[in-house]
């Protein structure tokens, strides 16, 4: 009994009793113990703080748990970091929810736990509350995380000009790793060690823009939906035209075979670890460059810029010279992309 | 095709594209709607906010979703509110995070919004972020939701002098309802009509104490592992004994017979609208009599006491005049309460 305790979750770990008391010592305060950190139903008192705060919150469910390049755990801080810094809030504060079903391994959810654990530390962020329920066998797919991020604004953001015709689209990184990577997974295709998700904090990109005084207009990660997603919004919320070359949007050699070989659209696969923004188009290439010399930024271009033509809509034009319209994605490519 | 999608989700809803915006505007925004809101990774952003801040989170897997006196809905909104409550925090703002299986009935999902929409304004809070994801059918239960609160605290609370020997513990209302009612919707036990959870928020119970100048130095919602649980963690807390009379915990006569008739101690059955509170001794007449007179504490009691003796324990003494230590429950006797 107690042996079988410690390799599977079990009903009675989400009682609220003992074996919920020793699973949230054991494995969770284990690695993310901090002294604000509050578990089961417990808040978690922040220090005095100053300023706007912005939440946000997601949910996770991605399928496999594990990938080349992360795993649930990592995804869920990461993503719910990258919700905040797009918004123009430095990160600080997460708060995490797990539905576990019954029998999933202790092991898995240890090593998940660790990355969210050192996710978090990357990112300058603590895990301040928590909370874990069981559901039985066949009720749910192994481990569901739920992340709430509390973040406190910049300054003078957002902008008081926003986005509009003439300004410039730039993106931070090859798109599409992570939706590639799931994609290649689900199809049982074989990759190269070296090609993985680019499930990231995208933090150190933001400050390097703000380091430069170069304030973005817009900023975004194109995840669910991908950069098609994100540009179609761009497109809606600014009601001006989104004018896009496709020669200049950096996809990796490895996205392209996948996507090649499953008939997959790059642009409408999520990135875990990019940011597409809108600046002047007087900063751009300096934005540009910014992000390439931050590391985080290698593969960093200038993509298009917004227009007075076709107001409300996206433009691909093609390298061979032709242009067309681009859609949001209708039903579902890939499901439980994240 | 149209007609299909307004009946029940699809896994495109979880798409990020067409589905899902539709999906949020047409379900969730119509009745969350508020200028601070972002939905689908969007962070929401505060007005400027002073002073400490709490957060929560936790995760709702009730089943079955609807039941006497509330729903997954009301669950989520009153459980968070009352976790921001009871650790003196005014609650102010949720985020809210829905898993939904494929196949799930919109108008279900519909109704559930309006719950999370009434009681919202019941309690005063509104929801600032939301995230929805679809999970393949067989791959989930219906709906898991996820929902974090932030509150600003109270001034001067927690109090300097913490629960200790010699305080009186009180509890605002009869035990074991919510439980009850979950345990006789399993067994398939007719109840009578006017009898159902006491999902509720509580804070207006708070705010009564400290509108009479009474700090309590502990306050809990006795919810997972019920009454039983909080006070085995107020023993543990406090390294104080603490001695209950059993014949003044109130418990109502429809929750008795549930409990006769299934052998569960409703002592370990979740409230999800009361609280329990430790006051200095001199002012648990008082505290008591304030909750009868704020209209949701009619059953409120004084039930025992803090004590220099069995430090760290539980004694019960029961209406024969025995006693026998009140343990922490191990296992499971009711999953997926809340």
């Amino acid at each position: 009994m107690r042996n079988k305790e410690k390799e599977t979750i079990l009903l009675g770990h989400g009682s609220g009793g003992r074996l919920t008391h020793e699973l949230i010592r054991d494995v969770f305060l284990e690695k993310l113990a901090n002294p604000v950190l509050g578990f089961l139903g417990d808040s978690g008192i922040l220090p005095e703080t100053e300023g706007r705060i912005a939440i946000t919150t997601d949910s996770f469910v991605v399928s496999p748990l594990f990938f080349a390049g992360g795993d649930i755990g990592t995804l869920a801080v990461n993503g719910t970091v990258n919700d905040l810094a797009v918004s123009g809030a430095i990160p600080k504060y997460l708060s995490l929810g797990a539905i576990i079903e019954e029998g999933f391994p202790v092991a898995d959810l240890k090593r998940i736990v660790s990355s969210i654990a050192r996710s978090a530390e990357e990112s300058g962020v603590i895990v301040v509350a928590g909370d874990t329920k069981v559901v039985e066998r066949g009720k749910g797919d192994g481990l569901f995380l739920s992340m709430s991020g509390t973040g406190i604004m910049r300054n003078g953001y957002p902008p008081q000009r926003p986005p509009g015709p003439g300004d410039s689209v730039i993106v931070s990184g090859p798109v599409g790793d992570h939706g590639a990577v799931i994609l290649a997974s689900r199809a049982h295709l074989e990759t190269a060690d070296s090609f993985g998700s680019d499930c990231a904090a995208v933090t150190s990109l933001v400050q390097a823009l703000f380091d430069e005084g170069i304030v973005p207009r817009f900023m975004r990660d194109p995840t669910r939906g991908g950069l098609a997603g994100v540009l179609c919004d761009l497109a809606q919320d600014t009601s001006a035209g989104v004018e896009v070359m496709e020669q200049h949007v950096p996809v990796k050699p490895e996205v392209e075979t996948i996507c090649n070989i499953t008939g997959v659209d790059p642009l409408y696969l999520a990135c875990e670890g990019r940011v597409v923004a809108v600046v002047d188009s007087s900063q751009s290439d300096r934005a540009v460059d910014v992000w390439k010399r931050s590391g985080a930024g290698d593969g960093a271009a200038c993509i298009g810029k917004l227009t007075d033509n076709e107001r409300g809509r996206v433009i691909i034009r093609t390298r061979y010279g032709g242009a067309r319209h681009l859609m949001r994605l209708t039903s579902e490519i890939l499901p439980r992309i994240c």
